[in-house]
């Protein structure tokens, strides 16, 4: 194990935790493997959300596969799962280091054990600052890397530091932005100019240059994919310009890369000497939805040959609680326990709970809305259902499915829970 | 107290959480009123959720004293919090019993200690089912009531509990829907034919009708009111023919009103020798968005006088961590933290950490999108605002923004923190 797990899997669970049975009352995480519970046995509450483990084994190696072909390294976003049991695994399949976007998910992250962490954001808070600052002084064997985009924000960042007596500098990369974008500096001369006095400050150390593609999705993916060329040759030359001014610090680091643009961006940052460090997070489980279209397109583009063979590996299963009109039935699963800002869900499988029971593709089974506990679903002529049946749901966008799930269970091909992952949001 | 707390205030704290600072590492949760801990000392990391005591304990009275004049009764829906420590406000300020929506809920309220629970939904689940009727047998002091709303669900309910050997009958209401709307028979015939088999029952107990009439919102408050009162009629109508031919065992509950329509529900579910009971849960809290549009059509239809003076208790708190053009500042809280299915948040104030900060009200800042872990914030000519600055966001729909939060800071008039809640989502 890369990471120290003890404490989580020494954690007791209990039937407040949705997906969770009674039995589950006292019981550590890491007995949860061997109750013999299976999904469709009638033993599970639902909703819940399960992790097919097979699928998600395939994606972690298919794409840590595809990142090293590509010349390229990998910090995973964590804030996808936030699920330290899932940052081991990344971390063990060669991930080089942990991607976080906030202070508490890089809390979560070093107190379990990650040593090489790039928090994607510009630190503004004192108390932030201060904990992480303190956090590094007292382990010279842990690496905090985090974003500036501004002087202004060189200039608190620093203040701060100053005041707080930290011991080593921090290390930041220069965030690279996009006119009409998120956060980063508009232009390549400002961000030269952020680098430069990032290299004057007694406190920061410029570690490298950053930017975000994954924001450029319109819906016309040659577009898109030409934009963020674009900006993919901006980041490099605001890199390359850093180099030749002698700017970085130690081994420098050129970032970019969600999971929308991963080949682009594998691609369009290979300079000499130098691995590009990607940030994709949503690889691991895939979804049924918007990152499954984005695959697509990667596919299509081929750039660096076939896309990489990712299946969902998330799925929420809720149970029919009403058949109120002969086409329409209301699950007891909404919003709080599935995505809804990229797309609703997909109704995938139908099952009848029962011994012997499995999961039944099914085709055309509409999930048209959604409340904070309800689905609705209508039905295709000829569809049979019964009170109680099961219905397996696939997501869009899973960021926003697992952040609903304290813990979720994982599962073999037979839907057999062979353990539990704890998430901390 | 009416609930037992105390395992909930000896929970340990720790970064991991957000909205907590490094100091809480091992802090109980009893211990955060007495740190000393101030908003905008910074001190606390943002994001973080708070709710203002003083909002928050005038809109319990206030709500509760309106449905006593109003000769009805409440179980709040504890499902918009998940907090038990504000199920214990609720209760002891004269709340009948508390409602849910699901197992795990349900679980949560019963372990810590509330005593009259509707789950208000279908009961589907073998797990579920017989864990409830373990729960109430084992406790002849709690109540548990749920829903059924066709014969298929009465007999699947039925079968569970013949299985189970159950000792206590389960009491239910039978649900009356909305034709096109969620669950509940769609006719007073078929509902009627329910609650008769109900009666008929060795293992169930007829305790009531039930309706749900929140969904019931296009925008046409006038023409909704008109609906809501036909489908009251119809809700009124079918409890007094239950009444009349003696399907009901025990003192009969008539209950429907989520917090849109309580004043219409009041009025209209009046009947001989019935106290109505209501479910509303947002008033608690209240919001800047969607409850609060709702509440002005009350004071608009003004059928029990003017509507109770309800105000935003729950706010979200973040900071600015780039302004990378003039009039955009991009904040650290996103749909992580923030509700974005009524509306999206809006900016109520602007503060400069440090002592003596406060929070100044500002008008046309505009929070116009938002992702995972970000806030995007259109500034009006003039505004002036620095990295780290803070921003106070007012939110539409509380119960997607309790779900986001595993803790919320309760503080004081002048945002010094007196204690810390916690929810079980």
């Amino acid at each position: 194990m890369a990471l120290d797990l003890d404490p989580i899997l020494d954690l007791s669970l209990s039937a407040r935790i949705k997906g969770l049975p009674a039995a589950a009352e006292g019981l550590a995480m890491r007995e949860v493997g061997a109750q013999g519970w299976n999904l469709f046995d009638g033993s599970i509450p639902l909703p819940a959300a399960v992790i097919r483990s097979s699928v998600l084994t395939k994606n972690l190696h298919t794409f840590q596969t595809y990142i090293d072909q590509a010349g390229a390294k990998l910090a995973p976003h964590g804030k996808t799962s936030m699920c330290p049991q899932l940052f081991d695994r990344q971390l063990e399949a060669g991930a080089w280091g942990m991607t976080v976007a906030t202070f508490s998910q890089a809390n979560t992250a070093l107190d379990y054990g990650v040593k090489t962490l790039l928090i994607a954001n510009e630190l503004a808070g004192v108390a932030e600052i201060r904990a992480l600052a303190a956090r590094q002084d007292a382990a010279s064997d842990i690496l905090i890397l985090s974003l500036v985009d501004s002087l202004a924000g060189v200039e608190r960042l620093e203040s701060i530091l100053i005041d707080a007596d930290a011991k080593r500098p921090f290390e930041v990369l220069v965030e690279l932005g996009i006119s009409g974008g998120r956060t980063g500096a508009r232009t390549r001369a400002r961000a030269l100019d952020i680098a430069r006095r990032v290299a004057q400050s007694p406190v920061l150390s410029l570690r490298g240059v950053e930017g975000y593609e994954g924001l450029i999705v319109t819906g016309d993916a040659a577009a898109d994919a030409v934009r963020v060329g674009a900006f993919l040759d901006d980041l490099l030359g605001l890199f390359n310009t850093c180099r030749d001014e002698g700017l970085f610090a130690g081994e420098p680091i050129l970032s970019a890369g969600g999971s929308a643009y991963f080949d682009l961006v594998a691609r369009g940052l290979k300079t000499d000497g130098v691995t590009p460090l990607l940030r994709s997070g949503c690889y691991l489980t895939h979804d049924t939805g918007f990152y499954n279209k984005l695959l697509a397109h990667v596919g299509e583009r081929g750039v660096l040959g076939p896309a990489p063979a990712l299946n969902p590996a998330l799925e929420v299963w809720a149970q029919v609680v009403s058949q109120p009109e002969p086409d329409l039935i209301i699950v007891n699963a909404g919003r709080r326990d599935l995505s809804d800002d990229a797309g609703l869900p997909k109704v995938e499988y139908h099952a009848t709970p029962g011994a012997n029971a499995s999961a039944q593709a099914v085709e055309n089974w509409s999930f048209f809305r959604m409340n904070d506990q309800h689905g609705y679903i209508r039905l295709p002529a000829g569809a049979s259902v019964n009170i109680g049946d099961y219905v397996g749901l696939g997501i869009s966008h899973p960021c926003t499915t697992f952040d609903r799930w304290p813990v979720l269970l994982e599962v073999d091909d037979a839907y057999a829970v062979t353990g539990a992952l704890k998430t901390f949001f």
